[in-house]
């Protein structure tokens, strides 16, 4: 019997004390947009974020898993965790405002199983508030003041809008792949770069950052957060369409049947078989669905995707390993890393 | 015959040397959003921006009033204009992105002559690239490391988000006034307080900030943008309605066809005479034009707006006066603010 406790424990200990303090500052960060007479405007991002509404409550609130690694990142650097609460909250709030906007762009009906805030308010009122919340994410950065040195607060007003734009460029790759017939995997790479990897990179960051990482600590802690986007994204291309549907919430074979133009289907595009055939010839049916979720198995996209997979959590965990992260709260972090890219398969 | 430079003189001299420096600003800033398969994702930007496409030019850049505004106000403090350039094009960025997401909201096929963003590229791309601008404002301001202390670029930091902040408010109550009778000149108050005064305070208190006025005189500068903000939209909304279609280049009762709730309309409609009556009934018609213009003037809307405009303008330059600006500098600032909000009529 050992005393020492086992990372699911060290994890569980760290987000009991961690996620109601993300939440309380959270909302001490969007009670910033309320006034006279906005009474209506602080509800719509209060609805988004989980907190008021039909539905409310922690599913709606998503995981958190942003701030999370913001937090953990700076408590493995060394720091006191609760430094880093505003940049933690910072990035939560840059995600649900590329939330908002995507929902809109991508015509949703649901997010976390409630009815997406464009449905509920129309189209120019929710870009509006995905645009507040844009902006308190910035403001959320003001509240570092007088908790970490001006230069370690200044440096964080730089890490969070350079990760916010490369999410629009991720973005825009996304947007401008639909009806395309030519893509292959390197179109894939800059396009989730941008979309998912960003963010997490700039959460490692502005944690080793705030947590007082040297640069080249810091430089680590950006490529486990950067590998563990890509990995995590790619993982869950292959939840999208190997995933148990009962583990995931969602049809199994969904992402085929969406046409989502995800790793394992640009990869077996590429091989010109069979799949890429029938994928040429227009949306595919429920009856498609087991032959061609075979079929990209036959053409090796499951093996390649899982390759992939190991290939990048295998980095991101590098990258942590070399960061020298404490070893509590790095046991915590590398936990959490897992929990995000572990293939249930 | 003197040998003092005249306000005009001096306004144009400034503005010739600031202009351009204050469009390679911009394109420096905006050049951080290139990269490999980015090349369109970019031209959307620059094609808003007055740079590419069709139309391209001056006229489609506008007249970057607010950057005119920073580097005034940092030489009225007595610094050097050239290091507020980033503050300068970080305004202009947060103007021009909430200019692509008003296109969207409002339904505009027109901006400047041109064509909108999103009836080029669709609604969701356009929403994408004001998202972009938005983040590049922020990233703008960067561009300040090494050139004004850390505690300025810090405090930069905290202005631009809390107006970009302010201007969704201001663009909520706008949107929620749709299709409402019930309005008065109270609402609209707040309304262009977040729309268009924030915006022009953020640029005053900046210039003032980085040129190195003391924390009391950049609240007179803040304040001089403020109202000088207010003085500019009331002005704005005189000249929807009366005036010289040939000196604005719309149509002299656009605003009140289009049906806009402007502070005239607001007015009219809190006296219950009249043009309320016939307001009430339906939108307007060209026929109902001469009268119901007529009618505003007999129920005193527009002596009220002139009040109102004076009063503002008469606020704005106390301010100015109070803030003690550098003589020359502080002239050419007058003599812009004099251009913003002169009444032709």
């Amino acid at each position: 019997m050992s005393i020492a406790p086992n990372p699911a424990a060290l994890l569980e200990a760290r987000q009991a004390d961690m996620l109601p303090a993300v939440e309380q500052e959270l909302q001490a960060c969007v009670a910033a947009a309320e006034g006279h007479g906005l009474a209506e405007y602080a509800h719509m991002l209060a609805y988004h974020m989980g907190w008021e509404g039909e539905g409310a409550g922690p599913k709606a609130q998503g995981k958190r898993v942003r701030p999370l690694l913001v937090l953990l990142s700076a408590a493995a650097a060394g720091g006191a965790w609760q430094a880093a609460l505003p940049a933690s909250a910072a990035v939560e709030l840059i995600h649900n405002f590329s939330l908002i906007h995507d929902d809109i762009q991508d015509d949703s009906p649901l997010r976390r199983g409630r009815k997406t805030l464009w449905t509920m308010v129309g189209v120019a009122q929710a870009i509006n508030a995905g645009d507040a919340l844009f902006a308190l994410a910035h403001l959320a950065l003001q509240r570092l003041a007088g908790r970490v040195p001006a230069e370690q607060a200044l440096a964080a007003h730089h890490i969070l809008p350079q990760a916010s734009l490369t999410l629009t460029q991720g973005q825009y790759l996304d947007l401008s792949y639909e009806g395309r017939s030519d893509l292959t995997p390197a179109d894939y790479w800059p396009m989730i770069g941008g979309k998912t990897a960003a963010l997490l990179a700039a959460c490692t960051e502005l944690g080793a950052l705030l947590g007082g990482a040297s640069a080249d600590r810091r430089a680590c802690y950006r490529q486990f957060g950067e590998q563990l986007g890509l990995a995590f994204q790619v993982y869950d291309d292959y939840l999208g369409i190997w995933g148990d549907a009962a583990l995931t919430g969602k049809s199994a074979e969904s992402d085929l049947l969406a046409g989502k133009k995800s790793l394992p289907v640009l990869y077996a595009l590429e091989q010109h078989g069979a799949f890429a055939e029938r994928w040429a010839q227009g949306p595919l049916t429920a009856e498609d669905l087991p032959g061609m979720t075979l079929q990209l198995e036959v053409e090796g996209a499951r093996e390649y995707i899982q390759r992939e997979a190991d290939r990048l959590t295998e980095a991101a965990l590098t990258a942590l390993s070399e960061a020298g992260p404490e070893a509590e709260a790095g046991a915590a972090l590398e936990e959490l890393a897992r929990r995000l890219i572990a293939r249930q398969a």
